[in-house]
């Protein structure tokens, strides 16, 4: 981030908050349509964080389109699509996940994706003075792929060669970006515009392409900042220095869908007598506090480790990480963690 | 509780806690025996809350005693054996469960108790001050179990005539009380002598049994007490109160799988159209905080509704508690939540 990021407010607001007034289109006919054909009578609606207050109303509203369902919402947190409810999905005939693209499609889950409708085309307008004209790669968040053609297009208007590729099976759409997932801009231009909220995305996509210049057009909170990952970098390596003392590392396998790299927290533990495998499904502070390890590696999702790591009261290291930490890689290998299997 | 029950200290402390120097036995051999018969590579423990920073040293043994196992342990919190890691069972060729007695035997679930080592008889001298001689009921929890029939004979010695029973299917032992179970105590006698550490659950005790007064001896705090249900009778009454005006349930199902009372929660949200089935595991206050409800009925565990009430932003109420709520029974009907079924 730019010097005078701390005057945006809070960037870690994705778009899914309420900064713009929204409708959000809940694709209810889509819904009553799956329940009438497989005469549903239990019905599961699981909604991002951000949305679940919108959960009774949606409830509402097919409880007065259908008869006789009876609809549960799920309490579980989720930040994903790699993160499905799945008790809920099994034991439901129709089971609707709200908010993100399906990672992986399936006859059982309606996705529907809540696409933002806030602007992207007055902050692009500002995002210009921080782009050289010719290639640039472009890339955005599920909540904004509904208009990334029209983004090519005011792109390409404005004579620049716009660069975009799916990433990988991980991804649905062209341009789509994960907070453990760049593979979108792994294009050929030395420049990328990232349109979308947030400022933890972005960062990845900096880390993942060290070579490329990434400038963030940021619609939710009308501001155009270009990605800077010293500040990062430094708080990586200090956890990592943290945690090149540790004596027990508890090694995090976690057991969400789509959040779960088995073999990878195997191998750490077959390698290291020190390493305890710990399994869990939400990967916070208060459940490590109960483990008494020195440090501990997180092979679940890369988002818990960078964003949430200084609340953790012991280091906590993505897979990368820890092999610098216990000497297997050299210091200058660090780089961000990411993700490229579905589930 | 008697009045001087605010100097004893948190009586929260069950007795998994350090207040005493403890040796557990871990039952390995039996573990050990188990994974060589079943030619076991993955192996799961589960310990509970207060016992979890166990683990890696018990799965440091069990590594020096087996070859090529890999050993898991559960990272998902538990709070009995209500409680049990279902992921983490599905997944493992033997998983043991620490600290509780069983619910429910089964081939896959080695169960090992973990008595504790405290001498009861101390305290229960003390509590002769209390006891009327004659008929008593004797109840302990899973921790004292192993010393029930010392307990029974030192109390017969004492000229008292001891009253026990095996609860219900729910419990595995004569005389064992769980915090959301106390049939064991439906004896014939006005006085019931509770051995154990805590206050909840000798006060779900003294509710469930109103004609009864029950003594608490508790070897781990070291004190005795009588219980006294005024001071909770007012608390929730003032949650039932501040619930009678919502108009927005939030009605929880809990999914662990010793928890879910379905037919309770279906039966809520089929009669009340503003009630709203939502569905989790770990029932929390964070969890509930993104749902925009005016209250909750917790049809899961009581002790969640119970102790940690006050913790969440709206008023949280048992399945009773809601019916007086909402209108269908008389105030006076309000008693403590039970659970009696298995899983």
């Amino acid at each position: 981030m730019s010097q005078d990021a701390s005057t945006e407010g809070d960037l870690r607001n994705t778009g899914m908050s309420l900064k713009h007034d929204r409708e959000w289109d809940y694709e209810l006919d889509r819904i009553v349509e799956a329940v009438e054909e497989r005469n549903a009578t239990k019905v599961g609606l699981q909604f991002p964080e951000g949305l679940k207050r919108r959960g009774p109303a949606v409830a509402d509203d097919l409880r007065a389109l259908t008869d006789d369902v009876t609809y549960m919402l799920s309490g579980q947190p989720c930040y994903g699509a790699c993160d499905l409810d799945t008790y809920l999905m099994r034991r439901t005939d129709v089971f609707v996940h709200f908010g993100h693209s399906p990672m992986k499609e399936s006859d059982k889950i309606i996705y529907v994706p809540l696409f933002s409708n806030v602007d992207p085309f007055p902050i692009m307008e500002d995002s210009l003075d921080e782009l050289e004209t010719g290639d640039v790669g472009l890339v955005t968040t599920a909540q904004h792929m509904n208009r990334f053609e029209e983004m090519r297009e005011w792109l390409e208007a404005r004579d620049f060669t716009v660069h975009t590729r799916k990433g990988d099976d991980r991804l649905t759409h062209e341009g789509q970006v994960l907070g453990c997932n760049y593979a979108s801009a792994d294009i050929d231009a030395d420049q990328v515009l990232y349109v979308g909220g947030g400022k933890f995305h972005p960062l990845g996509l900096a880390m993942e392409h060290p070579d490329k210049r990434v400038v963030i057009a940021d619609p939710v909170n009308n501001v155009v900042t270009v990605a800077d990952t010293e500040q990062f970098m430094k708080q990586r390596y200090a956890s990592v220095h943290k945690a090149m003392d540790a004596e027990k590392w508890g090694v995090i396998f976690c057991t969400k869908i789509g959040q779960g790299r088995w073999d990878m927290a195997e191998e750490i533990v077959n390698d290291n007598d020190d390493a305890y495998l710990i399994t869990m499904d939400e990967v916070t502070p208060d459940r490590l506090r109960n483990f008494d390890m020195d440090a501990f590696v997180n092979t679940g999702c890369p988002r818990i480790t960078t964003d949430d790591g200084p609340q953790f009261h012991k280091p906590m290291l993505t897979p990368g990480e820890y092999r610098i930490a216990v000497g297997d890689e050299p210091l200058d290998s660090l780089s961000f963690d990411t993700f490229h299997g579905t589930w």
